[in-house]
């Protein structure tokens, strides 16, 4: 039932859409509120006023309730407006290598929940984003509509995403026009038009390790900076910076790079077809590499991480040399780039203090002096969920003219 | 005859300097305009556009003038208004260590030229701001007005500033607040209310490495990217990222100190504190303590510059070697950034091809394939005036609502 919807409005489609805004953001301001307070408040003629809450209420998107306090009251018991808890406003998908996540945030702009779910490297685009519906289907489970799966039309029914403003999108690798509609990484085409299909509404792109840095500095390790560094330390080793509370992307793309940092010109080859980068020395197998290579025993990042857990001295010590690379690397971000919040996530990064103190030790002795006191090292705090709610971020943030909502349903299709 | 300005007037000040704003901007676009012509065009009524018009003929910012071709027709002639191409718009002050350079542009936007002067390093503030009111005054000997340094009021009267929106003023080391009115920087107290007293308009103060950086992204080396990486070779080694067109500065304005990038952790204790930065490696005295230890002789670093042009091979030797290690530090922090343009200049620079062929080859050397070809490396083109002019960048670019034009001189002190 969710009617199409198009990125490019007319001037009065784009005057209603403002006309919505104003009065979400009254009932996300003050929550729930009389016809004639929204009146007062909106400053929107009563016409235009009831017209457009017709239109939300029709959407999904607000719902009419009369409160037990008003309800006990003698003559005719006042309604009030408020957001539907179960109205998605933006949804973020992470189509990692090996997993899909997914997170939602509703109109008040709260987080409903986040889900994920492993499948094989080499599955199809369409199947990923089956998935994709499947999980965020169980986000949702209290909302009105179908339960389930698509309606035929290729449309997504089983969440209630009437409000739906965008979606968006992290994927892995590079990506050219990053956060724009028009956004491409390779290997990924026909994404983005599977997407605006299944969801009828516009589909964001990033990189999908730069959107977890935006996520945490919005709701994570980073909530109280705007100018982040984040580093995720996992099969490979990259981050994303944060300025002025925005996603730094850089020329083409190309930013947030940390993992090719060369560090030992005469090291490993790496994938990236150079040799000694960060990468060949701190992702989860170079790590377990060079546990082994002093005696560990370990068949799997998980068994690493158990025996860093439980002070294993081979793994301590292999900790106590990866933290020292990185924090040398961050250290001279941080000279160039002046953050005041570094993050450390990843699987790695769940090692704890045996990580992270040497990073930052490393970090203190390769800042100037000046700089020392200037930046604070933090683990990350929102684990897989990350880039999906940095799709979110991407949304809410970078797309206030995206203001995207359904037209009321018609006589005809209602 | 400058009236006295504030920085935080009230809305119809502000109204004003928008329609001065939008006639100065229709003159600039379209060149000389009659009053009729300027009245289609700006859409503003008569009344109100000849009130706009005669202040900023009062105030020195448009000049009226008859054009020989319409003298020469019948009837009476049509005036024309144009920019005053004497009227400086912004002026732009760097207070060096031991140096002041000024420049100005006039109300089209044309740099009206650029002056300096050394001094010695212990010289007062006041007799800096002597300098610096001094080098304005010769920038514009042909403007109307006295001709030569202060009234004793404290303001500047020898360069015709009538129309002058703010000065945009560098100054050495970390500032806070940068870019902004309340701007500071370490033993610089007093400067800016010494500006403003003299000048009578708003001061906004930054770092001039970063005022530096600005100026070639705008009008020097990479004016054609508005993602650059800016490095200075000089006695320090600075610099500045300009992003998306601007400045980024960083928490607590501590960026672009590529300088204090550990290049050789066992090396030489830098003045920063710690050892091994760039700076101990690739200022110009430590590439003439380079020259001397690999058998060279020179004195000062002009004779050093000398015996590279004249490619004596131990000069050569060291600036491959200073190269290839600013060629690395200039690699780690594009992995981190991206830029599209790198600058390189200071005076180390002046050694040209000496110094950036081993800077660009140890950069593709250290830089991930994908990124090789997305950085172009150049040599900075605006050499000791970079600075100053930056500071004029720093006005028109960062304070479009500083504008800020002084009233029409009333009866009582014409």
């Amino acid at each position: 039932m969710l009617s199409g919807m198009h990125p490019h409005d007319g001037p009065l489609t784009r005057l209603r859409r403002s006309h919505e805004q104003s009065v979400l953001e009254l009932l996300r301001k003050y929550g729930p509120l009389s016809r004639a307070e929204m009146g007062t408040r909106s400053g929107l003629s009563r016409t235009t006023l009831y017209d457009i809450v017709a239109g939300l209420v029709t959407s999904g998107a607000v719902v009419v309730g009369t409160p037990y306090v008003e309800a006990r009251k003698r003559g005719r018991p006042v309604e009030k407006l408020s957001l539907n808890p179960a109205a998605g406003e933006a949804v973020g998908i992470d189509f990692a290598r090996r997993a899909v996540h997914v997170a939602a945030v509703n109109l008040a702009h709260e987080v409903v929940g986040s889900a994920g779910e492993g499948h094989a490297a080499d599955l199809s685009w369409p199947e990923r984003v089956d998935i994709a519906v499947r999980l965020l289907d169980s986000l949702t489970t209290g909302a009105p509509g179908p339960e389930s799966g698509s309606d035929g039309s290729g449309r997504a029914q089983a969440v209630h995403l009437g409000a739906l403003r965008a979606i968006g999108v992290g994927v892995v690798g590079p990506t050219t026009d990053p956060g724009s509609e028009s956004a491409h990484a390779q290997g990924i085409d026909g994404l983005p038009d599977l997407l605006r299909k299944r969801f009828g509404v516009p589909v964001l792109l990033d990189n999908n390790t730069r959107l977890a840095a935006l996520a945490e500095a919005v709701w994570g390790a980073a909530a109280d900076s705007s100018d982040v560094l984040y580093l995720r330390l996992s099969h490979g080793v990259g981050g994303g910076l944060v300025v002025g509370g925005a996603l730094h992307r850089g020329r083409h793309g190309l930013s947030g790079e940390f993992g090719h940092i060369t560090v030992d010109p005469a090291g490993e080859r790496c994938e990236c077809g150079k040799t000694g980068c960060l990468e060949t020395l701190a992702s989860l197998d170079a790590v377990l590499r060079r546990y082994r290579a002093a005696g560990g025993g370990a068949d799997s990042p998980a068994q690493f991480l158990d025996a860093a857990t439980a002070a294993d001295p081979p793994a301590l010590e292999v900790l106590a040399r990866v933290g020292s690379e990185v924090g040398g690397v961050l250290a001279a971000i941080c000279h160039a780039v002046g953050p005041g919040v570094i993050v450390v996530g990843g699987e790695l990064a769940q090692a704890g203090d045996a990580l992270l103190e040497p990073v930052e030790q490393a970090l203190r002795q390769h800042l100037m002096p000046l700089a020392r006191h200037h930046v604070d090292v933090r683990r990350a705090t929102l684990g897989e969920a990350g880039s999906a709610l940095g799709g979110i971020a991407l949304v809410l943030h970078e797309t206030p003219l995206l203001t995207h909502y359904p037209q009321p349903v018609s006589e005809e299709n209602a």
